[in-house]
């Protein structure tokens, strides 16, 4: 009986494991290929424009031109990340393959000229248009369609960030709040695990920071805690006003700019006012690095000098850039935002910078994305381990604080907040 | 606009916040101390055995006490677990107060005289009796009791193992296989921290395991993670293997020994025939810690000398003590078959032997107890960030292929595994 049931086991799962490697396996690694493209012409071109600074000047036209290749040549693809959600949802038409090339390039011209964009929805995207391509070229049927669309999601966000299990359970989370439901477990773990390894296999180096606050001996500090916790209400407020703003923007530019190619000459002027406004160019681009040393960048938000006001500045640059048409993901200018914030909170509540950084690094984004637990992993994978309960409290109190709302207006409400 | 629905978020939560607090902290305090004084009596326990050798030969008798008191005046607490499970799923007459006791007591029993048992079911069951009567006491509705009792659980599984993020996320994900939802979230994570707080207050300290294997500049090794992905099909079959054969087991000595006060007696004959057969006492009791430096331990595991079937004993052992009517939980036996079959692998499979302790240790919990993604983090609180994604394949591969039993018969199936 039970040698029957053990054997009955390893034959179903076995199979399924190696059906999923071999379906999985191939795109996985297509889409981890593409991700480290993208993320090579991404640097290309953010160093093109450290190079060539007059290259702001020309974001408008820039802006033109994407929101017209889209309009003529871009069909559903401009639904983006949430044509990918509703395709889980229910299986429809799929994702179209040119949404791919469409965002690789629309993202990197974004970047060069200046816009304040990230990369998570450019690699979501990605990897669900190949991912849904390769389902219309294998046929599969509408069930395995999905999960291989949902793998092709955990392989782009795990190649993307160098975080593989962040990206599986992003991929299993993101698609309703409050629920995590395992169905696609092994088709996301491969896929991310695969889109990783292949990503680095071309050479891609991920940023590294370094939470040294507290690093040895380390045991939960009760007071170090109710900061925190503290810190973690006020980056799911964030969160909440970070989406609804995005949206709200994004509809108040539509009603200025019915023409849809106005919009991004008034975002890229706004960008060029803000710009000329500060005095800084420091909130454009990605924000992950600069070819001045004194800039405000993600990493540097780890240390001091204390730079109270950053997170309001990139969170108006990345608001003028997502909502006037530019493409782009909203992750990493959140990650740029929550590190600035937890930043700013550190002054206030007199706690360590970096520990309060980097837990407005994931908790803004668990906030605004409302996963919690891919966010809590992603902390994990990126600051280490001695960390954990206060990198889960801020993701999860954060999250319980954002609203039913975020930035994918897909999501579906699984398990109301309160 | 939107300041009222961030005031009007910010109120909802804060108030739902404060009152987990209110509601949760002191429980969860009470049971982070009676999860210390267990921890504290378990070690006594331990020591006392080892003092004194012929204490086993009084295991018999004991069993027989345990039993009868079970018996007379147990009532609904022989249920155990799978009553917490059940009354999580639906709330019915709650989980008795004198569970508390009697499970404290009966596992301090069966350690000190050298039955192969554990510490999270008495854990939890401490946890879970705890909670229950509070919410009797607080006359609290049938769905805050609920919530409150998932918390119980959490803060019983996280000050006894010093995992606080697993023990939060065990609670929610033991109840339904295959699906983890967010509704206990803030009372889980509130009370699994406050416990393992409040645990380590009273200066209690956990046992700390090291990898040293990969731990510098670490990436992910294809080879490598073949290897892992191999062991943990076996990981998970042996899951499978270990539950059956433990309720195979009980169903066999039930129809053996009609008469419950006959089953102890016939547990504790077999495991002194077990010890004077195999010459070792290295299988009895927890395992974690022994008097001998030469014995097999389960942080000893995780370095040479090689054992080869060190993991065969110890479930020998544990089946026959839990079979019979002797009370401990299943977990820390299972940690230490897990790492003594990963350990066993790697000399199989030619891998560090650490990392393969530290994997089993983790992935065969993950197969029995269908709690992936709770393993997933536990093997990262105990083990460090490092190897995230060796956990994660370990866990829920394990997970795919230990079937949809396990050690918690009460759990329901959300989502199967095919």
């Amino acid at each position: 009986m039970l040698p029957r049931r053990l054997l009955a086991s390893w034959a179903a799962q076995t199979r399924a494991l190696m059906k999923w490697l071999c379906l999985i396996g191939p795109v996985a690694a297509t889409i981890g290929s593409a991700c480290a493209l993208f993320l090579w012409s991404l640097d290309r071109a953010t160093r093109l424009r450290f190079d060539h600074p007059a290259l702001l000047y020309a974001l408008p036209l820039a802006g033109v031109a994407i929101v017209w290749v889209y309009g003529r040549f871009g069909g559903r693809a401009d639904g983006g990340n949430n044509l990918i959600v509703d395709q889980i949802h229910q299986p429809g038409a799929g994702v179209p393959l040119r949404m791919a090339p469409l965002i690789l390039v629309a993202t990197v011209v974004t970047h060069l000229f200046g816009g304040s964009a990230g990369r998570e929805g450019t690699a979501v995207q990605l990897g669900g248009s190949l991912a849904s391509g390769f389902s219309r070229l294998m046929r599969l049927s509408a069930a395995e369609g999905r999960l291989v669309l949902m793998a092709g999601v955990a392989a782009g966000f795990g190649a993307v960030f160098g975080t593989p299990i962040a990206g599986a359970i992003f991929a299993l989370e993101v698609l309703s709040l409050g629920q995590v439901r395992y169905e696609a477990l092994l088709p996301c773990l491969i896929a991310a695990l695969v889109g990783d390894w292949t990503c680095h296999a071309w050479g891609i180096e991920h940023t590294s920071y370094a939470i040294a606050a507290g690093d040895a001996g380390f045991h939960i500090q009760g007071w170090l805690l109710a900061k925190v916790t503290a810190a973690a209400v006020i980056l799911g407020l964030a969160g909440l006003a970070f989406s609804e703003t995005l949206h709200a923007a994004g509809a108040l530019v539509r009603r200025l700019c019915p023409h849809p190619l106005l919009r991004p000459v008034l975002g890229g002027l706004l960008l060029i006012a803000l710009v000329q406004v500060l005095g800084t160019r420091d909130y454009l681009g990605l924000g992950v690095w600069s070819a001045d040393p004194g800039a405000v960048t993600l990493p540097g938000l780890f240390q001091p000098p204390y730079r109270p006001f950053s997170w309001l500045w990139k969170a108006l640059f990345t608001v003028v850039t997502l909502a006037t048409g530019f493409k782009g993901g909203e992750v990493t200018p959140l990650f740029f935002i929550g590190a600035a914030l937890g930043h700013a909170l550190a002054g206030v509540l007199n706690a360590p910078l970096d520990l309060m950084a980097g837990l407005g690094f994931v908790g803004l984004f668990a906030a605004a994305a409302n996963t919690p637990l891919a966010c809590t992993l992603m902390g994990i994978e990126l600051f280490g381990a001695a960390h954990t309960p206060y990198i889960a409290v801020a993701c999860f109190v954060a999250y319980a604080f954002s609203g039913h709302s975020g930035i994918y207006l897909s999501q579906r409400v699984a398990v109301p907040k309160v």
